[in-house]
């Protein structure tokens, strides 16, 4: 029987039916190894040496005395050079008939993790890995100080179903002038848990998952590595900090730490079970300026299914992979 | 310069983003043509003489005195084999913990819409395609009989990369024991357009198109067939009819012929422009039981680019092509 979940936040139902994880073509795996990647690619515009292929660097760690834009970078991070948005602009929106529109204003980077094009976070080095990491917290510092930001995401899209145009490892930013939907529905959704049940419910959910156990894929001293009970797709995960913190840049360098080597054993295990699956990960902090309860997360979507015409016309998602069976798929590997 | 364009129904924002287009594997056609295929597959459970191959009929067109189950249909309607709901079960919601969850009670059906494995909307003889799409009407009539069903969503789905599995021409119809997301949020904003503004969102929307004319692709007597102002992809389109409607099966038969009309030669301009694009289409009637006030229409979504990180962790769609340039290029054809 198929079951209809409620997801505790937004109060959307997810469609939980696996039955039809029968049909032969749900997560066929590549048979074929992919061919190994050189550790320079003489194309790849986020190669080490090939620094003029890109937009001029707006941040990296380097070794001292290196001059931005040549060699001697572990972590640089450049504009996109197709930028969704532009950095500036006239904010305020004005009319066209009866339809609004503005000046499309805001920031668009790309975080390269690595100046080796043959790596990934699977098999970086964590010391690597975590710096990647610290220059995620680094960008979302700055970027805090332009006031026209209301919220800056930062993702990563790996593989070409996930919508990746570049194999070099790395993570993209795009600061927005509005809350946008998908966060706007998350802080509506935990205001209104707060207001019926007096507490935020990750608070909830992180009690009743480490109670429970079966949706859970590892804990360690501060975090959580879980799949959400209603997961709108197969082998969704997220990570939560145990406790509440409201902004990814606040975590202490221990703890960054700890949810860099979380994160990478997470997207190892997807890595090893999928046999290399396309994915995505999605780091939500409190927008910029917001004051109100906020708790990071961070949410995986391997892109094992394609969203077809009954999720595009209702946005309900159908689930084939029961969370628990994921999770526990995901624990033994 | 991006532009952020705001949907006039959902107030939700799209990026307009054309300096991206000129990314080099955007819209990359398929160079090679598709081999041509059979009008009949032996292996096909939708092709004539395989009727034994998919769950029995629940409905067909079919010739007088041949019975069900058996060759002499034009359109048939079977249940889906691995439906994503079941048909009978506990509406109730219950508990688990913190969590609420019930069984996935619903409708899944095929209908297939065509003996001939070969065809296709864009290639069937309009008597054939309107015949598939009275039928459609058909289904939403039986199954408005069935009061637990709130809503019923037929759609589309064309080519791998927009979720299909079988090529055999089908759409696919699911009704839902609840309004779902993307249906709330458009019958709600229409309330409020309708509050603020004393009249029907479409309505304002057929004025300023015809007005504008720069993102009508055809206008037919009942119908205005264009490219939304924010639409969140490219080539998306959207059919109207010019009065109100409220449900589909109301369409007497003359407007049903119009309207298949001018659906099959929105598919044959996207066939034609894009090379045999994946795309979905959705049906949007008003829900099962609802009196407020509803506006049928159509949605085409051609699967150009892929939902990335961005849009994920956003609920906000880049385009890389502007309304505008779409229609233009959809006139032409």
């Amino acid at each position: 029987m198929p079951e209809i979940r409620w997801d505790i936040i937004t109060e959307e139902r997810v469609i939980i039916a696996t039955e039809r994880s029968r049909r032969p073509h749900d997560f066929k795996k590549t048979e074929t190894p992919a061919e190994p990647k050189p550790e320079f690619a003489p194309n790849c515009p986020f190669c080490v040496g090939n620094e003029a292929m890109t937009p001029p660097e707006v941040d990296a760690f380097r070794e001292a005395g290196t001059p931005p834009n040549t060699p001697g970078w572990r972590v640089r991070v450049v504009p996109n050079k197709f930028p969704a948005l532009a950095p500036e602009g006239n904010l305020q929106p004005r009319t066209q008939g009866i339809y609004t529109l503005s000046d499309g204003v805001g920031v668009h980077e790309v975080i390269i993790e690595t100046p080796r094009h043959n790596e990934s976070p699977v098999t970086m080095p964590l010391a690597q890995w975590t710096d990647a990491l610290r220059m995620y917290q680094r960008r979302l510092q700055v970027l805090s100080g332009d006031a026209r930001l209301k919220t800056i995401l930062i993702f990563r899209n790996e593989g070409k179903a996930a919508g990746a145009s570049l194999e070099h490892p790395h993570a993209q930013l795009v600061g927005l002038t509005f809350v946008p939907p998908v966060l706007q529905r998350h802080i509506e959704g935990v205001q209104r848990y707060r207001s019926r049940y007096g507490r935020h419910p990750f608070e909830a959910i992180v009690g009743q998952e480490l109670r429970e156990g079966v949706r859970v894929v590892r804990q360690t001293e501060r975090f959580l590595l879980y799949t959400p009970f209603a997961a709108r797709a197969p082998f969704e995960l997220a990570i939560l900090p145990l406790e509440p913190v409201a902004r990814f840049e606040q975590l202490p360098d221990e703890t960054l730490e700890e949810f860099a080597a979380l994160l990478q054993d997470a997207l190892r295990r997807l890595h090893t079970a999928l046999n290399d699956p396309p994915y995505n990960y999605m780091l939500f902090t409190a927008p910029n300026g917001y004051d109100g309860e906020f708790w990071l997360h961070l949410r995986i979507a391997p892109r094992l299914s394609i969203d077809a015409g009954f999720e595009l016309g209702s946005g309900v998602g159908i689930n084939i992979t029961a969370p628990e069976d994921a999770a526990r798929y995901l624990r033994e590997v």
